[in-house]
């Protein structure tokens, strides 16, 4: 993020930040850039059973943060902690597509109505703040076009979709209505460091680090869909930009990656990555077909024409970081 | 509803139909309908206060109805009553845009988590069964473009339009996974007989009705904005077919009127209809505003097209109608 990196610095030195989901995959790897960056990280979180939630995931900077163990479907818990800062990155969910299919109320709950809660609990005590809000490519469904713009039709293939849409909306209203300084970045698949691989609730991208690094082959269903994967690092300089550029203040914007993959030709890239391995093909699961979006890959123009965004890593990189951190901290993860 | 009329027949006698919000308005004009054409109704309503719920609507036919008071947010109560019903109209809601912002989560449990949760009941008890929610044009916001048709950008503007959107949403998604027979009525100012007259939470046009059968100016915030009204009978033909006509399913369509009024013409009809009163012209107040959506008419071609559906009343009968059940029933809506 090198153009930025003086705006950056300044704005966050010494800034109180919090993180809801703090302890997950991309809010934790956040919090280490934050620390980093000299700010005052509070991480909230309320380790959902499922979730991407891991103490480990603080390893290095527990000392340097606060932990608040609370679940953000207890607004008036937050109520606290929000108070006081500048900057809120709003990252807590249910993230599963099939869990929210069996716990629909569940996803509902933490994905809509815990959204709804602590967005009045800002507007109650703290109007000011920031909010960046972690939206997902999951709410537009199966796309009609490609690449996915914003304009895109909404139509989520889940429940998990639509919580998701709700929430969003919600931050978007309080903009709107409120002038508050709310934005959402609409990921694709993230990967990366610290990310859940102890089953297929962070995407299958998940699973099948383990099973390299384990020395097992993985399943790839089907091997044709197409997708965009953005590396941690680059979701973070994507966070940190959209909470500094007052122009994404009230959109949505679609965050993609470096280019496009099928999910054979990621596999393959992950073999190579971990200088072996296999994988064998097999076909797509029936229930998972039902919610299965196709092929997927996001414009981000926009994202990157107002803040200068641009993904850093490639994909043989990040999958190599991704190998590495597997490997050497497996038992933390399983 | 002439060309329909067999067909309609031919559904509804003697089949079982649950109406939730079935006290309210819209819901009450379709119990009598379905009273009329030999169905076995069973209406569900909470008489959520600040509803349209008002045991009068069912004058006549009180006796011919099953009344359950449950709440939707209630789904293990509501389940026995819809494991044996053939259709439900499911109308129930929180309405109030106003009432939206000031009780966002009372707003949110009803029209979003409730509709997931009888969706899940029904999806236990009754898979087969085939459900028409009433959906609502505030999903929109503020048009892009005239007419707005359903491909129209979904930003809503009030936390009212957010959760009937999930509602919506929650319907389309239990249509395309699990193969219900659910769908959608996008409707824009219904009118009429039964409507709640005695504030505006139910659109301004209650209170024009009951100042002006009360002797009493009305006020006209603006003027100049542009709408579409239906006839609540209009709308009733628009559930009865939504129910009966396969192709229906799994969309959610516009529900239009009979052309396109300012809010001043629209003030000029009543006065015509009501053979005299008057109206004042007032400054819209601000904290409408934030929510308000400017002009707004439907191109509800699509459910004409599939379902040959037209408005069969105009702006004149209505509104004579709706004064003159006012004037007759006016102690019961105050």
């Amino acid at each position: 993020m090198s153009p930025q990196n003086s705006a950056i610095d300044a704005a966050f030195a010494g800034a109180r930040v919090a993180i809801t989901g703090g302890l997950g995959f991309i809010g934790s790897t956040l919090a280490h850039r934050l620390v980093r960056l000299g700010s005052q990280v509070t991480v909230i979180d309320s380790s959902l059973p499922g979730s991407g939630a891991n103490p480990f995931n603080l390893a290095g900077i527990a000392d340097r943060v606060t932990v608040v163990a609370a679940d953000i479907r207890d607004a008036a818990v937050l109520q606290p902690h929000l108070a006081s800062c500048r900057i809120l990155f709003n990252l807590a969910a249910q993230t599963s597509h099939q869990g929210s299919m069996a716990e629909p109320l569940l996803d509902l709950d933490v994905n809509a109505r815990a959204q709804l809660a602590l967005l009045e609990a800002c507007r109650a005590v703290n109007p000011e703040i920031t909010i960046v809000f972690a939206s997902t490519r999951q709410i537009y469904g199966r796309p009609e076009y490609l690449p996915v713009d914003e304009k895109h039709r909404i139509r989520p293939v889940d429940v998990n979709g639509v919580d998701k849409a709700a929430g969003e909306a919600f931050h978007l209203l309080f903009h709107d209505v409120y002038g508050m300084r709310c934005s959402a970045l609409r990921l694709t698949n993230v990967y990366g460091p610290r990310m859940r691989i102890k089953d297929a609730r962070q995407t299958f991208i998940g699973v099948w680090l383990r099973a390299a690094v384990e020395g097992r082959a993985f399943e790839l269903w089907g091997g044709e869909q197409l997708r965009d994967l953005t590396y941690v690092e680059d979701a973070v300089d994507a966070f940190l930009l959209a909470a500094t550029t007052p122009a994404v203040q009230g959109q949505a914007l679609n965050i993609g990656g470096d280019g496009v993959v099928s999910l054979r030709q990621l596999a393959e890239a992950l073999v190579k990555a971990n200088d072996g391995g296999d994988f064998v093909v097999r076909e797509f699961p029936a229930e998972r077909k039902r919610i299965d979006i196709g092929d997927y890959y996001a414009d981000d123009g926009r994202f990157r024409q107002l803040t200068g965004w641009a993904p850093r890593t490639t994909l043989a990189d990040g999958l190599a970081q991704a190998l590495a951190f597997c490997r050497a901290h497996l038992p933390h993860y399983l």
